[in-house]
């Protein structure tokens, strides 16, 4: 049970987590903090949130559990604001794509206190942004990731991983260099590949000719490059050593696939498009 | 009104065409040519096709509408076995997402009775394939590209436009080299992308790993992968000098991503990100 929730930017992220608490009946009271008081007032309206605040000082000293779900690149500024104000029971967790980097950051801005922060990741998300894009379900059936750190208490983890077991999602646990390495392949890729493929087809010159006719697959596959570019743009800088591995060894793919069809290589071409429909069938079932 | 629709190869394309004009009285009778019978057999107990038949020369002679639906791969193939049974006052269209090298073969096989020929691409589709993927409503609100010969007659043409439009279809005319071009971008190189990247990340050591924290992005992205790999390796080969050019293009695109991401370029990943989502919120809604 949690009596006081303070989400740090409510979006999709902080938003949706709010709603299912609240659902559940596992929080009193949640209050916004943020710098939009339009989003923060239209939160409120939609009940994602109960009251906001734009002063630290009047809420953090209150919370028990304040979930950071800020654009990587805000977050240094958000510690840096939380820390003067922390009570010493108060849990920090977070909702940020990328781990390593900002639990560089947190050390370095919270100091001993660090040790109430327990980094986290719930891979979940739609290409909507803002707090009217928050749901109470986002987070059923999936996955959170948590990268502990060897100075929280075994207590605020499991009171973090409560928190998500509420709110509809498996938790696991795992280093954040591990953490950031396989996101980079599931999920920091592919946004770099659909925001690279719509990038490219928008400099042809027959640009409305081309998205004219884009069929229901190319919908799909281009969905994601609808994300928020700010979160993006972070997660790219966050993350730059494992997405940049990623794209190398992806280019290389393109570089053998290219190589097939030059070549009309058809035998290659038939067990790269086979060994790939395999693979999807067999993991995204 | 179409008397005797013959469809070969009773599969996604063929069959929802089938289905779709049979849903709306625009055809007396349906006989699917194809070289399993166990699919043609499904087809038929799925009420598909009426009936069914692998002798050419059984079917062809009796057939007004000739409807080519097989692997690009596999269409030489099918016009040599036409030919030599073709009524002169039946038409032939096809369902080949390339058209050129279609074209260059229906040409060479077909003689002067290519003027028979009219060549066609229906942009729909969906990850499955088989007789029991067809539906009646593929076709509905999607586009058809005609990509008609100079020999043909304008009453031809005009036919199988019409077929397209009672299949629910908008039809559109363009030349058979312009349609490749534009298909390239559209449609076959995200499909290459898409195969490209589960086939980067089954190599990967932790592939177990990397599927399992796959959100719904992924899985979105990703769907086209799970398509008939023999009609991707046919488009491909069939291609291949649009989808190189893309795939070129594609990868300076990533290079410059690249870079930007190396350097931390802030400003240049928030603007290539930005107008990739302008660019698809505007064209995709």
């Amino acid at each position: 049970m949690i009596n006081h929730l303070c989400v740090i930017g409510v979006g999709l992220i902080g938003g949706s987590l709010s709603l299912a608490l609240k659902k559940a009946g596992y929080v009193k009271q949640v209050t916004g903090l943020g710098r939009s008081i339009e989003n923060l007032e239209k939160a409120k309206q939609l009940g994602v949130i109960d009251d906001y605040e734009t002063d630290y000082a009047k809420v953090i000293p209150k919370a028990d559990m304040i979930f950071v779900s800020v654009p990587i690149g805000a977050m240094s500024e958000v510690f840096r604001k939380i820390e003067p104000h922390l009570n010493k029971h108060s849990i920090i967790t977070d909702g940020g794509s990328a781990k390593h980097t900002i639990i560089e950051s947190a050390t370095k801005i919270l100091g001993v206190k660090v040790n109430q922060f327990v980094p986290g990741h719930p891979i979940a998300g739609t290409e909507n942004s803002g707090a009217e894009a928050a749901f109470d379900s986002l987070y059923q059936k999936r996955r959170v990731i948590l990268t502990p750190l060897e100075s929280n208490s075994t207590d605020d983890v499991a009171k973090v991983s409560e928190m998500w077991n509420i709110a509809g999602a498996k938790v696991d646990e795992m280093g954040a260099r591990h953490h950031d390495l396989v996101l980079a392949g599931t999920s920091h890729l592919p946004h770099v590949l659909a925001f690279a493929l719509v990038d490219c087809l928008n400099n042809v010159d027959d640009v409305d000719e081309i998205f004219k006719y884009a069929a229901g697959g190319f919908r799909d596959f281009t969905r994601i490059a609808s994300s928020d570019p700010v979160m993006w743009r972070d997660i790219c800088v966050n993350n730059s050593e494992a997405i940049l591995a990623m794209m190398q060894s992806y280019q290389q793919d393109l570089d053998n696939l290219k190589e097939a069809i030059h070549n009309s290589d058809s035998e290659e071409l038939l067990k790269i498009f086979t060994n790939a429909k395999k693979a999807r069938d067999n993991f995204c079932m």
